[in-house]
C-alpha cells in the first residue's frame, strides 16, 4: 500500500491529524495497535483549551462538543480552607471546555468513514523503517499476514510506550525526564459535581482535584503514594479523604455514588529532542508527557498536531519543505512552556514527601500571593486556557 | 536608665524604627554591640523599594538619597545569552532607588543626635529580661560597668546572630529554614556599570548579578560553591569570569578594575514565627532572612519597622494596644511574601548542585516564558518593587 502520509496511532492526535490532512485532500493512513473499541474505553483527561476547540470546529466536527460539553468560566486553587477562584474569562477574554477525551476521540472516529480517513484497527507489531531516508515505511501485522505501507511522511502519534520514538536513533536525540514520587488514584461516578467548576486543592493531607465529565458525571483524584493499591480505598475511604482535602466548602456540596472505575496512575515530565527525524515527525504523547495538573496533555497534542498538518500541508500543497524542516523547533517551544506550567502547578499542589516545613510554607505563601495578586492570577489563567500558537 | 522602647541593634531597622518613634515623641534608646565605624562598614545590599524610599522621605531625610540614589525604571533576567528587561516602571508605576545600605545608615546615623535619638554603641553582653512580663529590661556591659535600661517595650533589630530572637523560649517559636547549596563572591571596585540597570544572568556556568551603587562603583556577584575561598579567585579571573556568565552584550561594556572588596556571602532562606513574645517585637534580620536575590532583606526589615512603629504610637498616643497584638501576623503576612519571591528567584537564576537535566530546561522554559508574557514579567515586577504595605 502507498500513501502520502501514514499515521501510528488512532488516538486523539492521530485522528486529528488524519482529519486536518484529509481536509486538505491529503492521503492519509492511520495504523492503530488496538481495537477501536479499547481505544474508546480509555479514559483520560477532560478539559479542552481554546485552541482545541478551533481545531475541532475548524473540522466541523464541534456539534456535539458544543451540545454537550460544559464552557468554563473559570476554576480554583484552594489550600485545603478557602477557595482561589482564577477567573480565566475575565483575565483572558477566553474559556476552557469540559468535554472527555474520550468523546473527542468518539467525534473524530465516527466522521473518518465519510471523509475518507482511512484507520487499520488492530494492527500488531507496527514497525518503522528507512525514517532517515526518502522513502520510509511502516510494516504490520494483521489477519496473520504481514502488510507494508510506503509514505512520503511517517507520523508517530502513537503514545509514550509507541513504537515511533523508538525508531529515532538514540544518538540523534535527548530526553529529559521527571518522575513523580506519588500518583493519583482516580474515581469516576455518575453523581452531581460538588462544584460547576473544577477546584485543585493542597491540603496538609496532600493533593485533591475536584472535576467532571457532565453535570451528572464526577471525577475526582487524590494523591496517593506509588506504593498504594487500587484495594486499599475502598470507595467510602476515598469519598471520607476527598470531603477532608477538598475542604469545607466543597465537602458540603459533594455527592457520593459507587465508582465506575477506580484506578491509580502515576506522574511524568518527560521531553524528546527532536521531534523529526528525516521523514518520521513526532506529536503528542510519544514526544512528551506531562503531569495530569492543568490538563494539558492533550491540549499539547492537539498544537502539535495543528503545527504539524500546517507543514505538511505546506509540503504537498505548495512544494514548501521549509516547514517540515521548522517543525520540531516550532512544537518544542510551545512544549517547553506547557511542560513549565505543568510542573509549576504539580509542584505548588502536592505534597512532596522530601518536602520540609520551609517547603510547605512556600507553597502556602504561593497560594496566599496569588489569592492577592491579579497579575499572578493572570499569568496561571493564560496558562491554563493555553498560550497562543 | 528608663525609657518606653529600647531597641537593640543600631543597623538600618533599629536606627529607622528609632527615629520613627522619635518623630511621634516616643523615647528611645538604642543599644549596639560593635562601634559606630564598625556598622557603617559593613557593606550590604543597595536596592531600596518605593516603601523604603517613602519612610527616608516621611522622616525627611532623604535629601542626600535623592541626590545620589540612582532611581532605576527596570533590570534584566538573562540566560546567557539574551536580556529580558523587566520595565517595572511601565508595569507598576514604580521605580526601585539604587543607594547603598550603608549610605542609609549614614543618613540616619547623622541625623541621630539632632532627633533626641539616644544611640549607646560598643555596648556588650546585652541580654534581655522578663521579655513576657510588663516590665521587660535590658542589660548590657560598657567601660567596664553593667548597665540596665528599663523600658515598656523591647524591639529585636539585632540580626540573625543576635540575642533578642534567643529571647523567646523555644516552646513558643517555631522556625523555617533553606540553607542553600552555594555562596555568592562578591567584588566591589571603582569601575563604571557596564549596564545602566542591573542585570541577573542565569548562565550554564551558574548564577552572575551586574549591579552597583553608584555611576562609577560597580558591585558584582557570582555563584561559587561553598568550598570555595576568595583566595582561589584572583580579581582577574573573576573579572573572566563575570564576562562569560553575564553574556556577550554586557561583557563588551564592563570595565575592570582592581577588588576594594571582595568576600564570599552564603544563602539563607529562614524565618521563626511570631515575631512578638510578650513585650519583645521582632524586626528585619532578627526574624528573618531572605537570600540576596532580589534585593528583599533590607527592604523587609523597612516594613516590619512601618508596621512596628505604628502599632507603637498606637500604644503610647491613642492606648491602643491591639495593633501591638495584631503586628507579628501582619508583618508575617507580607515577610512570607517576600520569602517566597526570594526564593523563587533563587530557583530560577542559580544553579543547583543537584538539579538534573530536566531542571535545567525548566529554567530555561521559565526564562522563555518570562520573555514572552506580560503577566509574567508583571508579577516578578510588582514583587520587585515591592508588594503593597
Amino acid at each position: 500500500m502507498k500513501t502520502q502520509v501514514a499515521i501510528v496511532g488512532a488516538g486523539p492526535a492521530g485522528l486529528l491529524l488524519g482529519h486536518l490532512l484529509r481536509a486538505e485532500g491529503i492521503d492519509v493512513v492511520i495504523v492503530e495497535r488496538a481495537s477501536a473499541d479499547y481505544v474508546l474505553g480509555r479514559i483520560r483527561a477532560g478539559v479542552l483549551e481554546r485552541t482545541t476547540i478551533d481545531l475541532m470546529d475548524r473540522l466541523g466536527l464541534g456539534a456535539r462538543m458544543h451540545a454537550e460539553g460544559l464552557l468554563h468560566d473559570g476554576f480554583h486553587l484552594a489550600d485545603g480552607e478557602r477557595l482561589i477562584r482564577i477567573d480565566i474569562a475575565a483575565l483572558t477574554g477566553r474559556q476552557v471546555m469540559v468535554y472527555g477525551q474520550t468523546e473527542v476521540t468518539r467525534d473524530l472516529m465516527a466522521a473518518a468513514p465519510e471523509r475518507g480517513l482511512t484507520v487499520i484497527y488492530e494492527a500488531a507489531d507496527v514497525a518503522l523503517h528507512d525514517v532517515a531516508s526518502d522513502r520510509p515505511y511502516l510494516t504490520f501485522e494483521k489477519d496473520g499476514a504481514l502488510h507494508r505501507i510506503d509514505a512520503d511522511f511517517l507520523c508517530g502519534c502513537d503514545g509514550f510506550h509507541g513504537p515511533s520514538r523508538r525508531a529515532i536513533p538514540a544518538s540523534a536525540s535527548a530526553s529529559f525526564e521527571k518522575i513523580y514520587p506519588f500518583g493519583w488514584l482516580g474515581i469516576l461516578a455518575d453523581v452531581a459535581p460538588c462544584h460547576h467548576e473544577l477546584i485543585y486543592a493542597n491540603h496538609d493531607r496532600g493533593f485533591a482535584l475536584a472535576s467532571m465529565r457532565s453535570e451528572s458525571r464526577s471525577r475526582y483524584y487524590v494523591q496517593v503514594s506509588l506504593e498504594e493499591k487500587v484495594e486499599d480505598w475502598p470507595d467510602e475511604r476515598l469519598w471520607d479523604e476527598l470531603a477532608v482535602r477538598l475542604g469545607p466548602e466543597a465537602a458540603a456540596h459533594m455527592t457520593r455514588g459507587p465508582a465506575l472505575e477506580k484506578s491509580i496512575v502515576p506522574l511524568r515530565s518527560f521531553v524528546s529532542e527532536p521531534m523529526r527525524h528525516g521523514r518520521l515527525l513526532l506529536a503528542g504523547d510519544s514526544a512528551h508527557i506531562v503531569p495530569p495538573t492543568g490538563a494539558k496533555g492533550l491540549n499539547l497534542a492537539a498544537s502539535d498536531v495543528h503545527y504539524l498538518a500546517e507543514a505538511l500541508s505546506a509540503y504537498f500543497l505548495r512544494h514548501d519543505a521549509g516547514k517540515v524542516a521548522a517543525y520540531s523547533d516550532l512544537a518544542l517551544a510551545r512544549v517547553w512552556k506547557a511542560e513549565r506550567f505543568s510542573w509549576q502547578l504539580t509542584r505548588l499542589m502536592h505534597r512532596f514527601p522530601d518536602g520540609d516545613a520551609f517547603d510547605r510554607r512556600m507553597q502556602l505563601a504561593e497560594l496566599d500571593y496569588i489569592a492577592s495578586s491579579r497579575a499572578a492570577q493572570a499569568s496561571i489563567a493564560e496558562n491554563y486556557v493555553g498560550l497562543p500558537l
